[in-house]
């Protein structure tokens, strides 16, 4: 595998994932690109729930669902020049034009306290797009497994590079696919956010794993991957590398965690074998959730890990995994989450775990 | 303002809310249903959040948009037989048909320990539905004051009574206004949920506001009121009763909190003075919203207050206030929460707060 990086026009840095056997990638960003908005985004602790809230204004101008004429990801060709200088590629990754989370953070930033009233904080990090394919029409359930691997790779590479990043506290690998989820491109894509603080989701594991510990009860990610394994009920594939089940307590209609069988607590600790176990699996699985109702699946898909410069707890309690969720709960019928679960965060489920799971199994049997 | 009390013909309660001048309610439900789905509700532990999961098989098959010919809202006319039995009405809550909470708990839950690996609980409580009026094809926009005093009163029998049974921690009074919102239903109408657990983000709030205890700072609700008004620039309206705010946090495009200008911990505090002046201007500021972009504006709107059974810190720091969000970000899009939100809990807004005041603020102006 080959990485090449380069810089596009206006500054942001692009790289190519490639088998070694592949020509080397040389065209140049010809746009000549303003170099993008230099007004620092802020973020702001929400007092009542000790959340910090990035605000981005300046990213209301962005794209929003383009034709496959004007799709950014798509790669260049002469008269059409898009994000990608190529031609042709396998797998790219480049900075977001419209981040969230911008480059410049010089230390790890002290996001645990609480702030005086009013004081924000730069919202440092970084925002990265990871087209996984040049093929506009594709996604991860049409990519063999070799070129599910680049992907992977890719991942892994971020993971590593963007951990190292002094302003970064968690750097999160994740997918949201199908306009009913709110995509706004859909080219084949993933994105990576270098959070400037461990995400309040993932605190939220940290802190129930903390607690296990205190408490004296086993590591929590691993018991419940245990449990999980004992109980069956859920399960929806494994072999000797992975676990795939529906969880106990699923809060979507479809949901999905991928956990190592080894504990491994970041994409960059696993594997050869299980790389290629995953990159086998996962674009069938894809495949299967797009035959549930006969139609691309729109879902949410991201990886938990260890947190960049993870203080020792953290480094303990981490354990990989992967969560994937759709919204889709009929054919024709969408969960919301509304009132309940967007002001209180109480969630109703639709469809008990081990009827989904039986589902997402069988359908899993018979694709290939 | 009278209650009348009744029973649907399956055993659910009804209630009208009507002016004393209005004539008695004696209209009986002559549909025959039989009584509803015996099925009882669990809910499970999310051993990753700590937090319950209710799982609601029994609710796939509810209504969905139905005309205004099928309307169960509506009031029931010969031959059109709906959820209330009265020709018309002014405010009427009944029992949902479809409830994610069930009656039934007889004690306090002890949803506060770590249960053992899948030992799920009764999902006991109760859901009713609030019809604002019988006008289908209004809103809280169009309820004068009067009317809107008897939604109000409404809401404060419905948490002082529904605060009172065994199994109830949260009365939560909330309204999920448009289909972009995931509403079912277009008959105005809110609803209320008894949690048999104090919900995930109620409980937040109370743990920052006992943390602002521990560290010797001012009480964290009353705090953030008195730094709004002295900052001033997110206020959007206030007399000597009430003030609101987009909040300097807001991670929804448009988000808007109304406080009691004195302490009040639950909708039962507040006095006729109060009630009064929420009432004149609650409808204006729906209004105003609605002229945001010429159509209905989607939004989420509920009662933060003191659970039910409250321990003696819970009642210590918690202060009634009213929270409405809108996911439409611009006149044709909407902010959907995906990844970052939804799997990370991380909010990126792309709308800074004082903005969003500065439109609320200058179209309430215009609004009578």
């Amino acid at each position: 595998m080959r990485i090449t990086s380069t810089r596009l026009s206006d500054g942001r840095e692009l790289r190519y994932y490639d088998e070694d056997s592949l020509p080397e990638r040389t065209a140049v960003d010809e746009r000549g690109l303003e170099p993008g908005s230099t007004e620092q985004g802020r973020m702001r602790f929400d007092a009542l729930t000790g959340e910090w809230i990035a605000i981005a204004g300046h990213r209301q101008g962005r794209i929003f669902l383009p034709s496959a004429a004007e799709c950014p990801l798509c790669p260049s060709s002469p008269g059409k020049l898009s994000e990608i200088p190529e031609e042709s590629y396998r797998v790219a990754v480049f900075e977001n034009r419209f981040p969230s989370f911008q480059s410049g953070g010089t230390e790890i930033p002290d996001t645990d306290r609480v702030p005086a009233w009013g004081e924000d904080l730069p919202a440092y990090g970084r925002c990265e797009v990871v087209a996984f394919s040049d093929d506009h029409t594709g996604s991860i359930a049409s990519l063999d497994s070799a070129h599910m691997s680049l992907v992977m790779d890719a991942w892994i590479d971020r993971t590593r590079e963007l951990g190292e990043l002094p302003g970064v506290r968690f750097v999160f690998v994740f997918e949201n696919r199908g306009a009913e989820i709110g995509v706004t491109l859909h080219h084949p894509h993933g994105q990576i956010y270098a959070y400037p603080y461990v995400p309040p989701w993932a605190r939220g594991v940290l802190e129930q794993a903390a607690r296990a510990d205190l408490d004296g009860r086993p590591p929590l990610l691993a018991d419940l991957v245990e449990a999980e394994r004992a109980s069956g009920e859920r399960i929806v594939w494994q072999d000797e590398h992975w676990i795939a089940f529906v969880p106990y307590a699923a809060r979507w209609p479809f949901e999905v965690q991928i956990h190592p069988v080894t504990d491994r607590s970041s994409l960059t600790d696993l594997t050869p074998a299980e790389r290629e176990s995953f990159c086998r699996f996962y674009p069938l699985l894809v495949r299967a959730l797009d035959s549930l109702f006969d139609a691309s699946l729109p879902y949410m898909s991201g990886w938990f890990q260890r947190p960049a410069h993870a203080t020792e707890a953290e480094a303990r309690d981490s354990r990989l995994f992967l969560r994937m969720v759709s919204n889709r709960r009929a054919a024709d019928k969408l969960k919301v989450p509304a009132g309940s679960e967007t002001l209180m965060g109480a969630f109703i489920s639709d469809v008990p775990p081990e009827q989904a799971a039986e589902r997402i199994r069988t359908t899993l049997e018979s694709t290939s």
